[in-house]
């Protein structure tokens, strides 16, 4: 499968220009250094979780795997790289064959991660390795980052749905992706219709102030909505008075109408007031639908009120004060050879601030206390030990260039679930503190 | 010209997907109650900048020409909709032939803006109009945030030129809109392939740590990227030493060697050590290119050391802390009719938490002082006072549903660096303040 064959909105011939120009010069030097070859290990992890945050969740994982099937080097690609200079001929010769043929593995999407959590490993040759830095990261620090805000806010949502509502405050497919990935934290549908388009997510729609305000009078715009779609559409009942808004709204539909959305003034407040209206009415089933720049905080603190559903828009989009989550993409492992059999040497990079990384080709682990519950994410680049065997967290994604780990998206979205609730509770606390478990490094290779 | 006859990244069949459900449902209504056709005027700006920012900067109108003209529904999109039975087969009749047809006024690309700002008009019919609300917001509320950080950094910088490296950090797609953004907003170059094929940005590219870390030696690294790519290249100093890194550097490429990158450690103390080895191993005319997690105000603490470019990525795809804009689309007057001679009606949301519009088809003018200085932005819903009449802000866009006014991506960027340069000194002070000039309303119409 082809992303070119899905269609709208990532109907792109090619993804292979999602890359940074250092990528095709380092690619070109080491084909004239006959380097090019060395058997290679990179992996993706992050150094830090964002500040306070307690778990990450990996996400976009099948987006990097559309995004490698689809990275070819086609002759507009090539035509724009010879025009521009970037590489000579004899590279251009050798993109224009390329096939990612090496192996993936990574932490499943949905899965949680830690600092230092191996998210993905990347193996095959050097070449045909670091072509794919930009592209990967691109997806993995973009998806993570919205997955992980969107995890913590229907954490604070508990058993009402969410509505991702986001697209308009960010790029307009970001907002695709951004909808992809609340839906692996746990949100329950959108408002985007490209993310319904693209990745099946259930879409979902109320009403605008403008459309109130396009007609003379509320009770014409309402009467019109009802007419439309029905009494068990969404009014929006803000645009003047809350209280005469009800009223009209439950005199127009009946105390069948399906639901009102409140956007603006103290949600807390107006939620119980609107309640206490609706049930006056008769309109006890009517549900109550708020939104208005609202973050896993403000869902906690409406936990009490008599909300039904949340819409929930900038902050979701923007990763809720961590729009990107750091993850890098670095070379661990390398043989002096393409030879199977010649052994990988770890490395690294020296320290000069705080810049540390682990060499060598990685397990991880998440090993359980005798209730079942997380204690410890285990990192190491030796064997696996034997306690540890069924706990392993890499699972393969591509074999020789083939993606073997399509998945439909409701299945991240219940493994992130399970993965969730695997961890200790104070996990889901929204309170700044430290990872909820620790990094452990089994043999202590740091810098090796 | 169409998007889709641009290639890649951006070869979207349509746009019209990149909308928020209730657009849709909203037209949906408004056709069965008659007042679809209503002549009506949408505006778009913010409420307020970001805490402290001292102005705003408008980018991605150009991005937003391409959407308009790229808005319809084909037979995909109108099969996808019926299929999910979002709307019936008279509004899918009517989306079949949609075809933008109304005008649009707006900030020229590069502009600033304040609080209130017009930055955006636009005037036809409510359906014709309702459609666009979030593609134009995703548009210009990602860009707009982008340039905006861009601006402050590159002001920051002075003559310093500045490299956009942050594709790795944000979607893909937005990568690109990013790269443009910040050539708008000051930045000289991206690294970014896609940003250079789809806008013809200049690109750039350095090396990784990766390479160094494949070969046996760094010496071999060097060797192996100055055969490659002359002399004249950028090597990266800090995988092991930095001192014998450049020691090795300079034996390896000769004092020609162009230029030398830092990417880690204290870099105001690193710039200063490697200038003076360098210029004692008479390598006088290489260059000092420093990365690393820098914003404005790291930039602004370089300003003294012997640094001469900056790669700057996260923060600046990021929006430096601010990564939307928080724009919004507003009807702010419509009439009973279509007919061209119905009077506009004001219409505004009432207030019930701070969110106040204000009502009317808006002009915007820049005062100015007799120095020739901005002092205020000048707001007005009646007729423009002689002596603002040439210093308004608005200009045509879209006429009758042509784009009238596609440019070149070095026109908007002149275009910023003038009008930054037009304002106040403190415009661009990096310390957190209020706009650097008032929003004056002429006429008083809040609300009207």
């Amino acid at each position: 499968m082809n992303t070119a064959d899905l269609g709208l909105p990532v109907d792109v011939p090619s993804t292979a220009l999602f890359t940074d120009q250092y990528e095709l010069t380092m690619l070109q030097a080491a084909l004239r250094a006959g380097t090019a070859e060395r058997r290679s290990v990179f992996e993706v992890f992050t150094r830090r979780l964002p500040n306070g945050r307690r778990y990450g969740v990996v996400a976009g994982t099948g987006r990097v795997l559309d995004a490698v099937e689809n990275f070819r080097f086609d002759e507009g690609v090539l035509g724009f790289l010879r025009e521009r200079g970037i590489v000579g001929e004899e590279t251009l010769d050798w993109l224009a064959g390329y096939r990612f043929s090496g192996d993936i593995w990574g932490y499943p999407e949905g899965e949680v991660y830690f600092p230092g959590s191996p998210i993905l490993r990347v193996e095959g040759s050097f070449a045909e390795c670091v072509l794919l830095e930009t592209v990967v990261l691109s997806i993995l620090n973009h998806d993570s980052a919205i997955a992980a805000a969107a995890s913590r806010m229907s954490s604070a949502a508990g058993d009402r749905p969410l509505i991702e509502m986001g697209a308009r405050r960010t790029h307009e497919l970001s907002a695709v992706a951004a909808a992809r990935a609340a839906y692996v934290g746990g949100f329950a549908s959108t408002s985007d219709l490209a993310a319904g388009f693209r990745y099946g997510i259930p879409t979902v729609g109320t009403s605008a102030h403008a459309f109130t305000l396009l007609h003379d009078r509320e009770r014409d715009a309402f009467r019109a909505q009802v007419d439309s779609m029905g009494r068990g559409t969404t009014l929006l009942v803000d645009t003047y008075d809350v209280t005469e808004a009800v009223r009209t709204a439950v005199e127009v539909a009946g105390p069948e109408l399906g639901a009102v959305r409140i956007d603006s003034g103290d949600l807390l407040l107006v939620a119980h007031r609107v309640r206490q209206q609706l049930d006056e009415l008769g309109a006890v089933n009517t549900k109550i639908i708020v939104t208005s720049d609202l973050d896993e905080y403000a869902i906690a603190s409406l936990a009490a009120a008599p909300v039904d559903a949340y819409g929930v828009g900038t902050q979701l989009v923007t990763g809720s004060g961590y729009p990107t989550a750091s993850m890098v993409y670095k070379l661990v492992a390398r043989a002096e050879s393409a030879d199977p059999a010649a052994p990988l040497v770890p490395v690294a990079k020296k320290s000069s601030g705080g810049k540390v990384s682990v060499g060598g080709r990685k397990w991880a682990a998440r090993r359980l206390d005798e209730y079942g519950v997380a204690e410890a994410e285990v990192i190491g680049t030796g064997p696996v030990p034997r306690e540890l065997a069924d706990r392993q967290l890499l699972v393969q994604l591509v074999k020789g260039g083939h993606v073997v780990a399509r998945e439909p998206l409701d299945v991240p979205r219940r493994r992130h679930a399970a993965a969730r609730a695997g961890l200790p509770l104070s996990a889901t606390q929204l309170s700044r503190g430290e990872p909820v478990i620790p990094t452990e490094y089994l043999h202590g290779e740091a810098g090796s």
